[in-house]
């Protein structure tokens, strides 16, 4: 899978690119090897959550709403939390409202904006598909690491979360 | 970012889940970062790409099909490669075309279907990014690991990664 051009694309001979620090080809292997497995990871446990008739961005904001006090979040913390635009976030809570997994309310008292409450459905949806989805994280991701290789991947990705969350304004 | 509920959720009760393998503490702090880093890192580069009016998927139509014989690419093939619907390409092939970034065209002789091709536009462009977007690449992600660390981190991502294409088909 060819992803994203980090060695020098052919041709390049411009002063700016003769400057420019390519990566060498360890650098580019794993760069690849990253994107690789971020996005076939997401695919296949996207697939593997299709039987459950739920996307994994559903997913996710049902874990999200089920971990707040009285399992609801208003509908700006959840595109916060969740890294969405909020006109996207919408379709996405519409198309769950349907479902009857969620449901957008207006808070009494609270006129900052709209909230979104897990419903029963909604949260035994949860409780349902979670041990299928840790086998699935498991099956193709963790199990797959020794626990020395484990240690040693959090501590080598842990700091980078941190530097991409301060960016992103979380911290 | 809570992402996926990997740890048993609250209120667990039933057989099927206390049968459940769920992540230990350090196996749900690992999984969280890699969560953290694939999204967090996806919508930063997706940043730096804005001022060149580029989104993160246009960069990776620009490679794949700068690297093509002729630069170009039956529309299927690239769907697969970029692990795309053929709808959702079409439609940001459509986008790019507006742009001048690529050009769908039939292929006379063979009926199996459109390619899309990179015009003189397309690879300039391509020329003129890479170098931001590789400064962006070490700068938020290569750069923040030892030598050490990136040979660990590769050897043990690279046999996921391959586990992952065969699942997908495309080993």
């Amino acid at each position: 899978m060819d992803t994203h051009v980090t060695d020098a694309p052919a041709a390049s001979s411009s002063a700016t690119a003769e400057e420019t620090p390519w990566l060498s080809t360890r650098e580019q292997q794993f760069w690849r090897a990253h994107l690789e497995v971020s996005k076939l990871l997401e695919y296949q446990l996207s697939r593997e959550l299709q039987p459950h008739n739920l996307a994994i961005n559903d997913y996710e904001i049902l874990v999200v709403l089920s971990e707040q006090p009285e399992r609801r979040m208003r509908m700006t913390d959840l595109a916060t939390a969740t890294l969405q635009s909020k006109s996207r976030l919408s379709h996405q809570i519409t198309r769950m409202e349907s479902a009857g997994l969620v449901l957008r309310q207006e808070c009494p008292g609270d006129r900052r904006g709209l909230f979104a409450h897990l419903t029963d459905e909604g949260w035994n949806t949860l409780q349902r598909v979670a041990p299928d989805h840790v086998r699935s994280v498991r099956s193709h991701f963790i199990d797959r690491f020794s626990p020395d290789q484990l240690d040693a991947l959090y501590e080598a990705l842990a700091p980078v979360a941190e530097h991409l969350r301060t960016l992103r304004g979380r911290a």
